[in-house]
Parts: C-alpha cells; structure tokens; sequence
C-alpha cells in the first residue's frame, strides 16, 4: 500500500501498513472519546486509554477483516473496543499491582487508586457501548455485532484475561511454565478475539473464523512472550504453528497479516 | 390505586406477583452461572451475585415487559443482566468504602480486595455475554438486544451509576441534595434501565419505553431515598410524577407496577 525503501523493502512495507492501521485506530479513539463534561470523568478516560500501553490486537481486529474481504473501516468500533478492553484490565491491574507493593514503573499518570478503580469500570461499558452503536439502522449488522460482543466478553472473562491476571496474582509457582499461561491467557485471548472479531464482522466463513482466531492466539502468545522475554527458546515452534493456519488463506492476500509473527515488526510496532 | 387499607388484602396480591418475579430471576442467575472449574473464579463470582444487595430494578424490567403486551421470559436475561450490573457496581464501591477506612458492615462475605476487584471486572462482560447470547438463531431480535446493551452501557456508565460513585467519592458536600443526587445517578438510572431494557425487549412503542423509562427513574429515586433515608418529604411529590407517567398506560393491567411506588412493597420485597 505504502512507499518503499531500498533497505528492508518488505518489512519496511508492512510496517506502513500496520503504522496506518495503528494510526487510524488511534484517530477512532480519540474522536470516540472527547475530553467533555463531567472533565473528572471524561479527561482521565481520555487520557488512560491514549497512554495505556499498546499491542498489535486491534490492528489484527482490522487486518483479519480485509484478509475475508471486508473493508478495514468495518472493524473499526471493534478494533478501538479491543484496545479498550485491555486498557480497562491493564487500568485495573495496576492496582493488583499497587496492592503488592510493587509499584508499576510503566504507569504514565498519577491518577488515584480510586479514580482507576472508576475508570476501569467506566471504559468496559463504554466500549461496548461503542460497538452496540455501530449497528446501522437496517440492523442488517445485528447479528454480526452480537456475535462479536460474546466474544469480547469470552476474551475478558473467566476463561480468558480474567483467568489470566488470577493465575499472575496468584503466583502459583513463578516459572516460565506459569508465565507462558499467563501469556496464552492474557495477549493470547487478546490477539485471538481480535483476530476473530474482524473475521466475523469482514463476512468471513466459520472456517475462516477458526483459523484467524487460532492464528491470532499464536501470534498473541509470541508478542506476550517477547514482551516478558521467556520462552524465546520456543518462539520459532509457535511461529510455524501460526503460519500452518494461514494456509487456509493461500489464495489471499495474506502478506501483511504474515507480517505478524516477525519480531522486528512486534517490537518497532509495540 | 389500591389504597385500601382495612385488609392488605391487594398488596399481597402485589407482593406474590413481585415476589414470584424476584425468584425467577433468582432461578435464572443461579443456572447461569453455576459453580464450576475454576472453582477460585466460579466460586465468588457465584457467591457475590448471590449475596449482594437487590434492588426491584431487574423485576421492574419483567414487569416492564409485560406491561407493552409482552412476555416475562422475553426479558429475563436482561433482568439478570440489570442485577448483575449492580453487583459488579456495589462489589467495586465497597473497595472504595475500604479505601477510605470505612469498613462496610453489609458486605456478606470475606473475599479479599484483589478477588472484589478482578470479580467486578468478571461479571460486568459475563452480563453482556449472557444478553448478547439471548439472542436466538433467526437473529429477529438482535436489534433489540443491541439497544438493551447500549441502556446497560449508559446506566453504568459516565452519565449513570460512574456519575453517581464519583460523586459519592468526591463527598461535593454531604448534604441531602448530593445525595439525593447519588440516588438519581444510582438507583434512579438502574431502574430507569430496567424498565426501559423490559419494554424494548417486550415489543414496546417509543412513547411507551419513554414513559415507563420515566417511570422507572423516579421509582428508583424513591428507592434509593428511603434506603438512605433522606428526602423523605420529597417522596410524595416523586410518587406523583411517576404515576403520571402511567397515565399512559390506563387502557392496559399496570396494577401491578404501579405498586412499586408504595413504600411498604419496597420494604418487604427489598
């Protein structure tokens, strides 16, 4: 889609196009979000979502929508309600955090552990909110958008990030085994409900579904893997796991969403 | 309407339609989220949605629906989705209470603040997955349930119950009128939601999810003032509004709901 450079041509190349889809992402949010009245509710909502940190799930959300045939800009309210939903667990999270006595280095605000608490619970209705909104008056879209809802929710709840952040705070045992849960729980889920978001909502058979969101928990787990840096040794094993679900999509134009598993992209991208 | 003192013959009446209400949607919620593995999540989750405070905000959704001509089950899950909301809400507030040194003596339970915090965030999206799972294979009610969410969303959200705990948490003075303010934002709007969640899903006109939507912010108000004690002159003059709403429905059994204005019902069935 974008412009080249003689060096790292094609990396360079799927890094515009994660870049633009980052970047259009970003633009939904802030325009979804105005800082309005009541400004204590409003700017501190504003400003968690836009410094909460990133992943590539969202983009993922809009990428497996054009890998079925839909257009990007169909997936958008649920690309900015994936980016929500984990700015909501990783708001909450700090507090598990604060509560250990392990205060987070990473958090770019000094917002009060109640104000977080609210905020939390303000940014998970209001990404569903968002989402519901996007249904047009036909409603011809209903169904689509309810399907996505569920999964979102699968992704947050008991058997996704939720389980995940009990397995971190209970500690049970800190090897690389109960990292790589946590990861699979966590980015994983994250990525995989991204992935299947956009499949859904592109008009993507329940085949395509399947190996999108397989796909999407894979590259999930290798960008939360990165991300904590274990397991690196088995990296390689789940990349070739991931690209096998991508042959399904042989005929398509898959060359971007490839692009996913590729660690300089995860880390220039992140 | 039923003024009729000498017997109480008339609201018991009243009191077994609300109270076989109540104990299907208690039916209903205990199938819905059975204790299952893992036990650590499955248990308090179950637990707390169990023992927290009710409110006649999820009946008033059945009765709601029942009102514009259409059928209790048909709105069952979003009765549950409405008490959900409010457990999710009250199990966070009390780490509010907590934090500031005000330990909340109605707490029925003994779950430590990391479980209150990752529960709240666990039945919020379950609420959502089991409204959006309602809808059935032919998806003619997928709109319906979208706009149930959206009221769920708003209800909880900046303009609702969030408002209503940042006032709270703020203490912008402390006196009745901030409280009667906290009453509108949290139980006015809950049962707002409720009564305008029951009449969508009920087949119900504009006029009508307007009027009973009404009807169900000043219930609520009035709940939420005789649970605080406060206002309690003002009562009267609510009591009057919110039967003007039901003019409406003169043509229609509204005997039933209209109940719900009278203080005694509130009282035994809360």
């Amino acid at each position: 889609v974008h412009s080249s450079l003689t060096t790292y041509k094609p990396m360079h190349k799927e890094q515009s196009y994660w870049a633009s889809i980052n970047s259009d992402i970003e633009t939904h949010l802030k325009m979804s979000i105005p800082i309005r009245s009541p400004l204590s509710v409003y700017e501190p909502m504003h400003h968690l979502t836009l410094s909460a940190p990133r992943s590539m799930a969202p983009a993922l959300c809009i990428a497996a929508c054009e890998v079925v045939g839909g257009h990007g800009h169909q997936a958008i309210d649920a690309a900015a309600a994936v980016h929500l939903m984990q700015t909501a667990a990783y708001t909450h999270e700090n507090l598990i955090l604060l509560d250990q006595q392990k205060p987070n280095l990473a958090a770019h605000h000094s917002y009060d552990t109640n104000i977080q608490l609210l905020m939390g619970d303000t940014i998970l209705p209001f990404a569903y909110e968002l989402l519901a909104s996007s249904d047009d008056s036909t409603g011809n879209n209903s169904h689509k958008i309810l399907r996505v809802i569920i999964e979102l929710s699968q992704a947050m709840g008991t058997q996704g990030m939720i389980d995940g952040q009990y397995k971190k705070m209970q500690r049970i045992g800190s090897d690389d085994r109960l990292i790589y849960q946590v990861c699979k729980k966590m980015e994983g889920e994250l990525y995989s409900c991204g992935a299947a978001c956009g499949a859904i909502l592109g008009g993507g058979s329940d085949n395509e579904i399947k190996k999108l969101r397989r796909y999407g928990l894979y590259v999930g787990l290798i960008h939360g893997m990165m991300l904590r840096g274990i397991g690196l040794g088995r990296v390689k094993e789940i990349k070739a796991l991931a690209l096998k679900e991508l042959h399904y999509f042989k005929n398509q134009n898959i060359e971007a969403i490839t692009s996913l598993v590729d660690a300089r992209l995860f880390r220039s991208s992140s």
